[in-house]
């Protein structure tokens, strides 16, 4: 697409955009990189605003993220949800206690006044980071997902044959307290019709070498990102210099319900089911070595196909696969 | 006043009547005890409600209050204030890890649509207390302190002369955040009219065998808890069974600023001024044997006068002193 971009625009849902952006940060002066985050997940609890795609990119980045876990800080404690345990308060999401005053300090500038992507941007400061990263909107955009009843639940059903009605849920409802083990029927994007991206966002797609569509979620990661008005458009503008990362590999995904939620929404989980979700959007897909026999069929749906190693087992792995985006 | 009240309420602040209340829980059943608590000293910061009065007679009375500090609780961490700080966030108001599951857990219960008074009943129960503590109201009440101007922002001053207004500001802006170190020329009390005193507090005023104002600061602690339309009538009608507690001992306030307070708002800092103020309401004030000689200055107020040591040096102490205010 380019000979090297000098500005890239990264569409990022958490922990494969997250790694994607390590990357990038090495492949190019970070500065010249804009994170363009999820905040569909994001969620009011104890009265703070937690947006946890945001943090994930930012802590991952800052090399704070805990390695193991995935998410949240490393050398983390836990005092807080000890006793908020005490209380039998709400403690299926864990906040550690250093976690914890990221949400303090964004909620108390949001009280203040402050748009989420000004808070964001001062705590990506405090973090030291030069890459720029935006939560798609300063507006409310919040992801309910319909899952299935639970087994369990169909004695208290209402219908005579003991069918509860399906049940439609926040993300982090259905992903973290749920376990993201419950099938999924709808997925639905709660956002006003006069929502609007936050400032630079659509900037940052329009003028970049290069957009990528990060390795996150197609349907609650980058979904929510697209269904910001505008976004989608400005995207669709930029197609011939837009480049998407599989986050299916082998038909799995590398973490996460990404293959089994795309199945239940009737795509198929593979490349060639990511291929053509993102046809109208990105001219290439970067697929992994692991599906190069489906390089064809991903070109059947108008894409050029890209086959590289996707895997990021490290930093340097992320660099690699950063340089050759950017250099498809 | 009574051969040893049935059932008692004391009239709340922060460590002074925590301290009492140690004491009325070891000098009679626990579950025979109301404390009506102020909450005009309550904070919203960083999206939490907090309600340091409450949470000083809970942790005092459940023994976990920091014995050095006087508030908050003992081997408590300070990961999350240490991370906020980075931040640059709001750190004036001390917020140990575990302390914040308390403001969580409220927090989340009000956002649920619990009243204050629910929220502080089930981490009372949390904390195995028997005793009830009872938030003075459940609706907004916040204590506003004007202060002087700073001497540095003369310059700043808006007259000619240099002079700047003075300042209202919230009571823990003036009490943590300045130190309560700066001169006080009002008080007053945010309250809407229609705000109605908790459920059970003016039951326990009118049915109390024994109705005590506890040894707290008589403007600010106290005064929040009369100004809840409809208290400050019910204990004037309980006025010979009703029982205060000098704050002042030898003139000297023994923890906080109600001895320059009183002055500085043109009351007498002694026992004689805590007279003053509560002869309408109190039918007996306790002084300390330090004061004893001003117990005939007390009674030509309209008092009784009772001299005791009330120094809670330590949980006997607090019974002793409980027991005597009891069996006046």
């Amino acid at each position: 697409v380019t000979g090297g971009a000098s500005h890239v625009a990264v569409l990022a849902g958490g922990v494969g955009a997250a790694r994607l952006l390590t990357g990038m940060v090495r492949a190019m002066p970070p500065e010249a990189v804009t994170a363009i985050v999820n905040v569909g997940d994001d969620i009011e609890l104890h009265g703070l605003h937690i947006s946890p795609d945001l943090d994930t990119v930012v802590y991952t980045v800052a090399e704070a993220i805990d390695p193991e876990r995935g998410w949240g800080l490393r050398d983390e404690t836990w005092q807080a949800m000890a006793s908020l345990e005490r209380y039998g308060g709400t403690t299926w999401f864990r906040l550690g206690d250093q976690d914890l005053a990221t949400h303090l300090f964004r909620t108390q500038r949001m009280a203040d006044g402050a748009p989420l992507s000004t808070a964001t941007a001062e705590i990506a400061a405090a973090w030291k980071l030069a890459l720029r990263v935006l939560p798609v909107t300063d507006d409310r955009l919040r992801t309910r997902v319909t899952i299935a009843p639970e087994p369990h639940s169909a004695a208290n059903g209402s219908g005579p044959g003991g069918f509860s009605a399906p049940d439609e849920v926040s993300f982090q409802e259905y992903f973290v307290h749920r376990q993201h083990s419950v099938p999924v029927s709808a997925v639905r994007f709660e956002c006003d019709v006069d929502a609007r991206p936050a400032p630079g966002v659509l900037e940052a797609i329009m003028t970049a070498g290069v957009v990528v569509i990060a390795p996150s979620n197609p349907i609650v990661s980058i979904g929510p990102v697209l269904a910001v008005p505008g976004v989608r458009n400005a995207v669709r503008q930029r197609r011939e210099s837009v480049v998407a990362v599989s986050p299916i590999v082998g038909g799995k995904a590398l973490k996460g319900p990404a293959d089994r939620m795309l199945r239940e929404l009737g795509h198929e989980p593979s490349v060639v089911g990511v291929a053509r979700l993102y046809a109208p959007l990105a001219g290439t897909l970067v697929i992994d070595e692991a599906d190069r026999a489906l390089a064809g069929d991903v070109e059947a749906t108008g894409m050029h196909c890209v086959v590289t190693d996707t895997i990021m087992r490290d930093a340097e792995a992320a660099k690699a696969l950063a340089h050759h985006v950017l250099h498809v």
